[in-house]
């Protein structure tokens, strides 16, 4: 099951980025490591760590005799870095990017590939609410899900490779095509930061009126962190999924009301009956994990 | 500040109860403490673990004598045990309780209490997921909040000795009138659950259609824990404090309602300051802390 690029360019040296570089020399999956981003000091300190073995702030210097390009950009980005390097990667060179999203940006991206390009987008579902190289942990994928979603520019062989880098760096590894993702994506992920922003954005309001959230505990500290993530990759988040996750704010409101009409009616068994019913989604979650 | 009863009886040997018992003894507040309780188990843990002295299974026998009584059991068995016990106090005593919720509790219990009681309702916001005696921690006050909700049937003093329990016990102090109490806490945590609760029930609806919970990651995963907490407390919860959690439900609809308009809309400025916004609600809350 071995896997080996001898040149890796990686686009984007921030947490996940730079954590998959730490991991792929680690693991000697990768021989030289060329980092690309703007900003010169977080290039320095994924030098400095080790994390990668150059850099430059220009990805067409960046992708050329790659044999493997990992964009870990913001997804806003990538088209842009795409299109700038069009004739410029080694024939056969695997393109992989880390987005959060799949479906608009595979269709913005796709007829900017040419030919000789193996483009194989992936997700791994890692992160902490850190960003920045310096965060870089090696270890972020162990027991996490990548999910690889092909497209009609991937090749068989590719995509094999693909998914042996990420078992190699621990993770679980399956493939959807691009809705299939989307859809599951803005379930477990996409409509809970929206549901604690949501909450944040209420409390705040509500405390205008009645000073409240000096008092606040437990329970809500965890909506607090959730929302701490990054404003910008939310916001693109919500944009380039747009659709599934409108789909699933309305699934939402749903069980929403039906709480809200069970408290009104005092429905005391109905609602001990679903709050019961939601503890159990503890068993269906672990099902995928160990 | 000193401050110490000679004979304590704790009603509902659980987390809080039994937290509290174990505090009260190693800092010396409490002499003797009986436990009173129905479960057998969970009452000759708590003996053996030495956070009481001695236990009954009837309330009417365990306030006998006892300086101060503590009400830890679920919220909708307090108005029966204090009908029990009337007449059964010891003149001077200070009835106590920690429940979620405040003004139906003591517009129902207020009547039950005699001449010669002091009736004191407090409300520690601390608490983990586990619950049993056995999982006692006399640290868990330490730095959080303890609201008195003081009660016609409370004097200046008896609130001034259950002030200094609290403090005693690590926690910031507060005084509230029921109704701004069960408006803050439906804010900061009522809500919290409800909205948690409302995810994990629309995911398991998702997931019939859709599999995805086997995918979940970091996110989602807060929301399971903060669902994972009593189905019997929180149908409580919900009932005892129905108007002012429908109001909570009813802001934070509409801040659900935004976001989905701005996602709607691509309003990606707006979108992006809202979030940041969020994340600004770290340092209000903070505040209230160390």
């Amino acid at each position: 099951l071995a896997v080996k690029f001898n040149r890796v360019c990686v686009a984007g040296v921030g947490l996940i980025g730079g954590s998959m570089a730490l991991a792929m020399k680690r693991l000697k999956i990768a021989g030289r490591i060329t980092g690309v981003g703007r900003g010169e000091r977080n290039l320095k300190d994924a030098l400095a760590l080790g994390i990668i073995d150059g850099y430059t702030h220009n990805i067409e210097e960046g992708v050329v005799g790659a044999d493997l390009v990992v964009l870990a950009t913001p997804m806003r980005a990538m088209k842009e870095l795409v299109r700038r390097c069009e004739g410029k990667f080694k024939k056969g060179a695997i393109l992989t990017e880390v987005g959060s999203t799949k479906k608009k940006m595979i269709d913005e991206v796709l007829p900017l590939v040419g030919p000789g390009v193996d483009f194989i987008p992936t997700h791994p579902i890692a992160g902490k609410e850190k960003s920045g190289a310096i965060h870089s942990d090696p270890e972020i994928f162990k027991g996490r899900w990548c999910i690889i979603v092909p497209t009609k520019k991937s090749s068989k062989p590719g995509v094999e490779k693909i998914r042996r880098l990420w078992l190699a760096l621990g993770s679980r590894v399956e493939t959807m095509d691009p809705k299939d993702h989307d859809r599951v994506l803005a379930g477990i992920s996409h409509l809970p930061h929206v549901v604690a922003y949501a909450l944040v954005g209420a409390l705040l309001e509500m405390d205008k009126k009645n000073p409240m959230l000096r008092f606040s505990a437990g329970g809500f500290r965890d909506f607090i962190r959730i929302a701490g993530s990054s404003s910008q990759m939310w916001r693109d988040i919500c944009l380039e999924n747009k659709q599934p996750i409108i789909d699933t704010i309305e699934s939402y409101r749903k069980q929403l009301e039906r709480i809200k009409i069970m408290i009104e009616k005092e429905q005391s068994e109905k609602l001990e009956q679903f709050f019961e019913e939601c503890r159990g989604v503890k068993e269906l979650v672990d099902k995928g994990h160990d």
